[in-house]
């Protein structure tokens, strides 16, 4: 692997997407080493920013040619080392290919509800101009004002409100899409129908490992009439568990069903995010209804009469949208007011059904106690996605150990509760390793089949997403005593 | 290909699953040559009743083993001779394996809203198991209560209520799959979320090109509260079209809104369907709303008010039950009903944007006077899924050519519109020319490419879903003037 054939990379890069288009500074690069996930790092060899799909697929072209892996890369508000640069592990070099500049909005379509977009579009800038019209894009995950669509699809991101309105895979109509072989192929279409197989919903949440999108056609979701927001607030979180269940199983369906614990609360309350959460309380549930006017009041009495039913102390209404606003402040800004309270906070991911939550939660801070690790939760608790917090310093090497362990037994602890190993974040690098705890063999590989159907020379995003057939065997013999 | 070696294969047969679980003889399988489109046919060398999946892995090992193509079947009930067997064009033998003893429930879970059945159950028998505890299966196919559930993943069926609660591919949670290699994977999972790439997706509709799904794990949907059926009729088919889009555009969500036009609503008024449509109306919609009880009254109004600024020149609702159930029996009998007025009845299925509409409303119209074909239309207007119906007599050489020369217009015509050529029926056999008019090369390529992972001799279901590469290329040179 010499320098001039590296210089000559760079040169051919270059001429594609132009002297501005192209960073290769170790000062420029070194943002690029990892996402928001910083425990994973690795950089670059260049870094480039095309501004159309033939770009993105001269580019792909060029590095197939040369066997240089190649990912693409949106924001970087990732949360399992999805964006970074791999293929080093295997002697590969790797390029970045970064979508910021593919960033407009090239259609939108009222009256059959959509909208085509590029993959660098920021979140919320498509629901901010389509709002006037009384339209808005559903998915909305904390990171909605950095985020990109681009890198939504790649992890099918979530957020508060796909209880109601799915995740990005269900507001995903069609793609463009560069293959990593370089061709260009239409995936799914205009309307909800698929014909042929759903390869567009393979895409979606395949984290980079198929192909790069270049054009996307969304779904845009009515904004509701009225939007009513409780928080209830409860002596034990168990009662406040019953009550999420107890919510959904009465044929209720709120926008948002989010549950912050006490430790939880009292980093938001001490932070700038204070919300008036009270912090003498294990439990705040924040439940959202929304719709038309029309009934939503009683549909709003009979979801705090619930909780009320299930222990709930107080249960009081947001009176206007300010107050609304900063309730879910706090919410969307508790990873951050957590982070106040150590110098490094690993964000845990993971589902489990609903009706387990009690037992589950119960085993998580009993894990946190044994480890010694200052452990809370705040998560989407009406699809059980759960969202355990480690808050530990990185300079104690034995706390990191202890850490590490807390999250790989909290990850058996939810697979064994019938339940899956991330909700939103995805598998990235970060948790390749537990990806035998839920499939077979088989089925591991039936996955990397289809990736070898799209990637052949497998340059694209490796390490990602599916292990390959012999780190999966390794790991499986990690987790022996669970999958056996 | 001796018939030594065909009984050998039929000894083998009956080795796995038994005397009575096989079907050779020429009487018995005469039923299976067919689906309910009865203008492909095609006879299998057997027709197999497996009992579990070890019977259904080791009925496909066999089968694979000696080069015997094979596929599954359910009810029957298809519009896409989707179950019948295939294979003989490329000289091979063909076996039906049928899942109708595998119709079991084998587990109802409430507090998590799933149900665990096996392929062969028939869709509405669901529906009544669950029923007394206020939940439904919500897929519901006109065939519902003879089709099966395995048949309905295989062709990811509609119905009317799919509108608002989405097509079968939104209620399948996990599928247990034999592959056709023999090999049983696990597809999907118990919750919403997926890991690793979402091959459940691609699964569902995959037409049995995939594999056998041996046990599936569905979504249990709550019963509304509150159901308001409204009947509205037109004068004129654009304003009805137009009332359609329009209630969309306001943001109501009925569960369900369908179109019937006025031949339609002629027969099935002289038939034993008759539901009380106005005879002399060129339209009339179906509007149902559900949900619950407070505040349904005022949207039923609003849908109300819409149809009449459209147009409509009556808006009645059904007073009760029987009332709302005799307005369905007319939309769900409106295909017996048109069965009666020729020998034979083609049911096309296409896609187009609802705000195209009453364009292409008025040219399949035209169609239909040009060659000289009754044709009519009843279908799911909210979401633009088009039925065209064309009454014909097979023993009339000449029609049977106008025929299908006006069924391929109608398809470019959907297409040209932005449209796609199947809503719920499947491409099966039928369709498969067609599917060039909407994939180009490349991307059938990859769906042909995914099918040699799973299926890699060739053998499972042979000739549907996806053309061929050498067939694709014919029927392009067909389309030319279109795709090009």
């Amino acid at each position: 692997m010499s320098t001039i054939s590296e210089c000559n990379i760079v040169d051919e890069l270059r001429s594609i997407v132009g002297r501005d288009g192209l960073a290769v500074d170790d000062a420029e690069l070194m943002v690029y080493e990892c996402d928001a996930m910083t425990t994973h790092k690795s950089r670059p060899l260049a870094v480039v920013f095309p501004r159309s799909t033939d770009e993105v697929a001269r580019v792909v072209r060029l590095l197939s040619s040369q066997g240089v892996a190649f990912g693409p890369r949106g924001a970087g508000t990732g949360l399992s080392s999805g964006a970074i640069a791999t293929g080093c592990e295997r002697g590969l070099r790797s390029v970045t290919i970064e979508m910021a500049r593919m960033n407009r909005i090239l259609e939108i379509d009222y009256a059959n509800r959509r909208a085509v977009v590029q993959p660098g579009l920021i979140n919320i800038k498509l629901s901010q101009a389509v709002a006037a019209r009384g339209y808005h894009y559903a998915p909305d995950p904390s990171s909605q004002t950095a985020c990109t669509i681009g890198g939504n699809i790649a992890e099918n991101a979530g957020g508060p409100h796909c209880l109601k309105y799915g995740a990005t895979t269900n507001h995903i109509l069609g793609l463009e899409v560069v293959l990593p072989t370089g061709d260009v192929v239409e995936l799914g279409g205009q309307g909800a129908e698929t014909i042929g197989y759903d390869l567009l919903g393979a895409f979606v949440g395949s984290e980079g490992t198929l192909g790069i999108a270049t054009k996307i056609t969304v779904r845009l979701t009515r904004t509701p009439q009225l939007v009513v927001t409780l928080l209830a607030d409860f002596l034990d979180i168990n009662d406040a568990s019953r009550a999420v269940s107890a919510i959904i199983a009465e044929g209720l369906l709120p926008a948002a069903l989010e549950m912050i614990d006490g430790v939880t609360i009292n980093a938001v309350e001490a932070s700038v995010y204070a919300a008036g959460y009270p912090t003498d309380a294990a439990a705040c549930l924040i439940v959202e209804l929304d719709g038309l006017k029309a009934g939503l009041d009683a549909q709003a009495r009979r979801a705090a009469d619930i909780c009320r039913e299930h222990g709930a102390r107080g249960v009081r209404e947001a009176r206007d949208e300010t107050e609304r606003k900063k309730l879910w402040a706090g919410r969307k800004g508790a990873f951050g007011a957590l982070g106040r309270v150590s110098p490094d906070l690993l964000v845990q991911d993971a589902v489990v059904p609903r009706t387990k939550l009690p037992r589950v939660l119960a085993d998580i801070y009993s894990i946190g106690a044994k480890y010694g690790i200052r452990l809370s939760t705040v998560f989407h608790a009406g699809d059980g996605n759960l969202h355990p917090n480690l808050n530990y310093d990185g300079r104690d090497a034995d706390e990191v150990a202890r850490v590490l362990a807390a999250s790989k037994e909290i990850m058996q602890l939810c697979v064994d509760a019938g339940g899956t190993i991330t909700g939103e974040h995805g598998v990235g690098v970060d948790k390749i390793e537990y990806m035998p705890m839920i499939f077979d063999e088989a089925s591991l590989d039936a996955m990397l089949a289809v990736r070898e159907v799209f990637n052949p020379r497998g340059l694209c995003n490796p390490g990602k997403a599916i292990p390959a057939q012999r780190m999966c065997r390794e790991y499986r013999r990690d987790f022996g005593d669970l999958v056996s």
